[in-house]
């Protein structure tokens, strides 16, 4: 599922748009100012104050009022908006795009994104969405941490729909590459049950072990060493993006939390018969996985 | 429990022993060099290879041949074996130690440790053991790893029985604060209730993790995020030794492991049920709670 094959020269966006820049779409604006892989860049913000940031900003050619102002000209939109906000922004500028525009997300789930916009999209054929999602970012948002190199070599996943033309999905696929991140196409379904596995059980994970762990004796956080403050990490991740990440992925991460909590049977089942073997073999198997990963 | 009421100067030990060096005990050993907490330290290792290292040294005075001999004129000793050995060690040089001599160790789980060695203790009563477990450390193990500053503001709990002198205690506890650790005083029932919730249960939370998306698509792995990494990377740590660990606290971590799932189960139903006000408050606690450790 790796794209690699496509051996074409990025061609630079001659107007890119970008739509709510938080960590992520002020990233993408600065790698495209720095690399030179858009000519014109217009942004638009939701808020008034950061409308006023933007202006002193070189990674930022026109600051708009509105979504619609910002994408009208644009050959390439990036909505970076939280996940509940995408296909709203998408409907409110489908109007204002001119012919053959694309436009993609960052948003951390797929499916309903992109079945929503494909689905919103149909009477004005004219533009394409095509979801993204770059794995970058930390539990920090906000412009202020942004940084050009976000997405060298850190994974994004696209995920074309069926209706969309191949020409959209390639140029959405060079885009990320040109910001040096390493692409891999996957179907928005595919995406959110990868995604449910490897980030969203992670963070309810992490959380619901901090949850534990306050409801007992208050002293018990004095405690608390490195592996816990590792392990626990994304859990001060901004709750209200992830209600939206959780909310939009529900039944993928019940799936994995079922499995997982197969897995957590075993091991107590392990424990009450003194499977010594067992339990050695689940401490190997992640370890050899973890030890792969670094 | 924080042991904070003892004002008297630490007074240096004139001959210490540790045991079984690895990162804890060649920390212990090079901490109360640099600080000239002890007067002079002898080291036995099991392997002669070690040994031969240990020579080289500047904070290992003389390197024996067998725990007896290092022990036998010793006022304090530290066993820094895996938890399995640490009983069997106590008993090797219970003969040989002084009248008065002081002993401890640095294992991870206590009841049992404790309780054996205070038991097997009852007839050389011209010694005491009482058990610690300076919570420093890494996934990583071995002497080359150590540093005399390890123990500097990181939690160190100590656990006497009740049969155990308080003057005993006392200098266990001037000894760990001694390296500069925050020292704390808990029941080896209590300590072991406390590492099961943040230690032994986040260790077995990131391995069955790792072994979850391991059974997944192989091509899975290379999406894995930093969110990922943090969370998993105590699953890299040393499967003997955490067999040893987890074996010597299974009914704790087994307590552990089922208000874990009631956790799990409860964040299920509300995702069923789409109770998304539950879900932002399991997101909003965490936060607030891994916010606090930071």
């Amino acid at each position: 599922m790796n794209f690699d094959s496509d051996s074409e020269a990025y061609q630079p966006v001659d107007d890119l748009c970008v739509l709510a820049p938080g960590l992520i779409g002020a990233s993408v604006a600065m790698a495209c100012q720095q690399n030179r892989i858009a000519n014109k860049i217009s942004i638009w913000s939701r808020r008034a104050n950061s409308r006023a940031k933007l202006v002193d900003q070189p990674w930022c050619e026109k600051v708009c009022e509105t979504p619609a102002e910002a994408a009208s000209g644009a050959d390439l939109v990036v909505i970076c908006a939280p996940v509940d906000f995408i296909v709203p922004l998408y409907n409110d500028i489908k109007e204002s795009l001119k012919d053959g525009a694309v436009v993609t997300d960052v948003g951390s789930t797929k499916s309903l994104i992109c079945r929503q916009a494909n689905t919103s999209g149909t009477s004005h054929s004219h533009s394409h969405f095509v979801g993204s999602h770059p794995m970058a970012g930390s539990e920090k948002t906000g412009m202020e941490y942004a940084n050009a190199d976000l997405f060298v070599n850190r994974p994004c996943i696209v995920t074309p729909t069926e209706n969309v033309p191949d020409s959209a999905v390639k140029q959405v696929i060079r885009f990320w590459k040109s910001l040096g991140a390493l692409t891999f196409v996957e179907t928005p379904e595919v995406h959110d049950e990868i995604v449910a596995h490897i980030s969203h059980l992670p963070h309810l994970l992490a959380s619901l072990l901090c949850n534990l762990v306050e409801q007992q004796d208050k002293s018990w956080e004095q405690l608390a060493g490195t592996g816990f403050k590792d392990t626990t990490r994304i859990a001060a991740g901004d709750p209200s993006l992830w209600k939206a990440i959780i909310e939009t992925n529900k039944e993928e991460i019940n799936r994995a939390i079922s499995k997982y909590q197969d897995e957590l049977h075993r091991v107590q089942s392990a424990l009450t018969n003194n499977n010594m073997v067992q339990i050695v073999s689940v401490l190997e198997q992640g370890k050899q996985f973890r030890d792969r990963l670094s």
